[in-house]
């Protein structure tokens, strides 16, 4: 006989484990159960007046939380690795004076007091969906936590991945499906967007949708973004960038501030054709 | 040096060859431009009194292409093959007495004659993507040809094989995605929804969704539906089942007709804010 | 109630329908059993001229099965189609000059006669996997067919494929592992070498492995081979050209003769390690 | 102007950067070159007992590395998460006993300290190969880093990897393909044979194969043991277990130890044919 447990893999992230869908508060934007949030920003957060112009452009578009990376997990050592601490200091400063709650990726453990101090949600990259000794920290802290679906990664093990938080007492996580590697390669991966009502389905959790990375071509990135609203997810997060051509990070998959604008519109068209409330 | 041509693999494909979007008239209906197309019916033409039921409620929920089949592509050779010519005659007989265009597939070059007799539409479908010898026969006829995305196909394989078609005088091919092989193993297939703007950047063709088969569950299949219309796809063709448990074939995957009148609703709302007409 | 059949979905493929392993014979050569095969030869027939030299060298080499395609499936229609009629009348005379006998691929029910008159084994490309009213065709002609495993298709559809042919009555079926689609963008496909002690385990039918078309890079193609017959493969069917640069189809994958001698005497080390008959 | 470096993306692991394929020597075996290694072992080391019967087993059978894990990455929280640091003394124990060196897997850069003390070849599994701040911290270590390709990882981004480590100082990397996601689901992963000869052809470093996890199948891992060793592989890294069906991880996938012999007999007469020595 196998001695592994038999139970359910993720018994409190599953749907049965709930009466409701998880919502999420985070600085008075409530994330999940009808509403649909706009998180946009740049890839990577390049310097103070570069986060300052993008983050007043997307708040003034109607996004309602700030992204932008300032720890950069990138396939070269030789590529641009983010700003690191500097970087943070200016997403908090920045934050506070737009009243925008922001999320950034955690790379490590080490950085998580860090993090704590400076941002309101914390990202778990697609390359560390499976670093368990992070998901574990991370369930002891008490802020939500936007989890990245893995490139290789099905969807139960993502599930499972969000079990290991929500069991070390954090409930708060954000499910983000980002598109998986298949052997299409026209887009920079394939965004699965079946795995947004399947995980409806199997969990109680937020579950948002981010076209930037899944599509990598910004031209196609709106389009992406008005599926995913219609097919049910609680929100997007989308990479801006008022200077597309000069951005250190993935630039050619970067809305400009006015795509993002035109975007909006629609968006809230169909969240309403659907009973979704736009926050 | 390779002899092979250096040209552009399809030509009269490309959106450059032609000056607007490709419109597909077939017995009163438009297919393509601004207008949104809802093709149903059972997966598999099963008796008279099946098909016909079947189509008076997809009529009557708004449905204006009805599909069925009568040739049906099998993995094993032991399921259920399709009632062949008879379930054409029903096609035909249930068409002209609803006045709707119908959709049927074609598995062979010998049977053209007798499909050109009963059906406005020739399907190829997934299995049958790059045969080759199918394709150029079908390049000679005077009907619109609904061709398959392949669960293998990459998008360049796809237009290479329609442009077989329009290489034989045939200008009139709807393109259809319905789901690619990944590992994701939670649905039947991994819809690629990037793929229809993608096409749409890449071609003049009219570009379909079917969320049936992309999925094999019909409680997810609305949500695609309706990401399908938001992501700018030209229709969808969409299995229905009066019965779905008794169904021949693929009955998990079916609709019933009060959920095709609901999500037709939808459909509408989401085709009106992204500018299209629902035909 | 579903009324789909409910039995084995490949009863006479199946490993246990056979007492042991099925053998092939075609003009003298055995494939299958404790034998490993060599079939090689240029992608395309291009000339007598071309076909003679080629064929002389991997006959020379060891090759027992001489392959060589004269209708070519190509994904645009704009590529070289293949000589048709005239390269299956080029490779019905070498073979008899040579006394090796001759596998190519038909493309359509239609030239199945021709065929039959031309060729000793009747390949099924891998577009062709699931072409059912071909396989059914195929059920009832009495020579060997190779049928090529689809690049979109898992390894139940393989067999449901074989168990359409041997449902009509023909039993000599070989299959062939020839590289599926997956992310990994390094080679053409994915070789999925665990298929054929897969393969092994669920069927009688020999299984051998197409290394050329799997990686389409010549200088990588022995190792595979080497690694088809470590395997267990009943034999490998490889590309070769004199002037891979002058090849008027797929002339990066293909081997030179002297390649091919050299791969041959170190296949025959690895068929005896492993209790294999070289043929 | 995008300003990232546009110089090679792994120059210090690409093949150009050294004269010859590098060895790596640990404890008196040597990696590399010409030697073909067996690394063997349980999954988990789940007591000391366990541990000592089947390294002595592994060791008796042939293999010169004994592989163990004493923190195992597991889907749910809920499965077995191994002896953690009693299983890493357990290791070091059992290592001198029988002079043979210990691989086992690092989950976490603070375990970095105890990892150095216990075992000689630290290994970053397949979930953590763009664990960026791991692979920065293993650069500045002197012992070998077993680095294991991601399940959905390109063979670029494997490379990738490895250079953020050898750009740290550290040269002894050995890289280990084990399988990829894929729509094939009657083995665990695909195996990606032809990533061997592709890593030969792109870096010096040692390529070696596990069988183990790539198919999930005891009964077809000798096969591709012997497939790995034709392919030209420096090695493979093999579950045992002298109980499987007892096994607390993994035994589905586990040999015997009498499974382990006879394949080492097979594997020492690929590796002659092919000019490896076995070490």
């Amino acid at each position: 006989m196998n001695k592994e447990t038999k139970t359910t893999p993720y018994p409190l992230v599953a749907h049965t484990s709930m009466t409701q869908a998880t919502r999420i508060k985070v600085s008075g934007v409530t994330i999940g159960g009808d509403n649909f949030t706009i998180m946009a920003g740049p890839c990577a957060v390049e310097s103070r007046n570069q986060l300052k112009s993008i983050a007043e452009a997307v708040h003034k578009a109607g996004a309602k939380i700030l992204r932008g990376g300032a720890y950069k997990p990138r396939t070269s050592p030789y590529s641009f690795q983010g700003l690191e601490e500097e970087g943070l200091k200016y997403l908090k400063e920045i934050s506070e004076e737009l009243n925008m709650p922001v999320v950034s990726e955690i790379m490590d453990v080490r950085y998580i007091p860090q993090m704590l101090e400076h941002v309101d949600i914390l990202q778990v990259g697609a390359r560390n969906m499976q670093n368990f000794t992070l998901l574990k920290e991370l369930g002891l802290i008490r802020k939500p936590v936007l989890l990245k679906r893995g490139v290789g990664a099905k969807i139960d093990e993502l599930l499972g991945a969000a079990e290991y938080i929500l069991k070390g007492g954090n409930k708060d996580v954000i499910l983000c499906e980002r598109g998986i590697r298949t052997f299409e390669d026209t887009t920079r991966a394939t965004l699965d967007i079946s795995a947004v009502p399947i995980l409806k389905k199997l969990t109680h959790l937020p579950v948002i949708v981010d076209p930037s990375h899944a599509t990598g071509q910004s031209d196609i990135v709106p389009a992406l973004a008005l599926a995913a609203c219609a097919v049910g997810a609680d929100g997007i997060i989308v990479e801006v960038h008022d200077n597309p051509a000069q951005a250190l990070c993935d630039g050619s998959q970067a809305l400009s501030p006015e795509d993002l604008e035109i975007l909006i519109v629609k968006l809230k068209g169909i969240a309403e054709v659907i009973g979704k409330k736009f926050n």
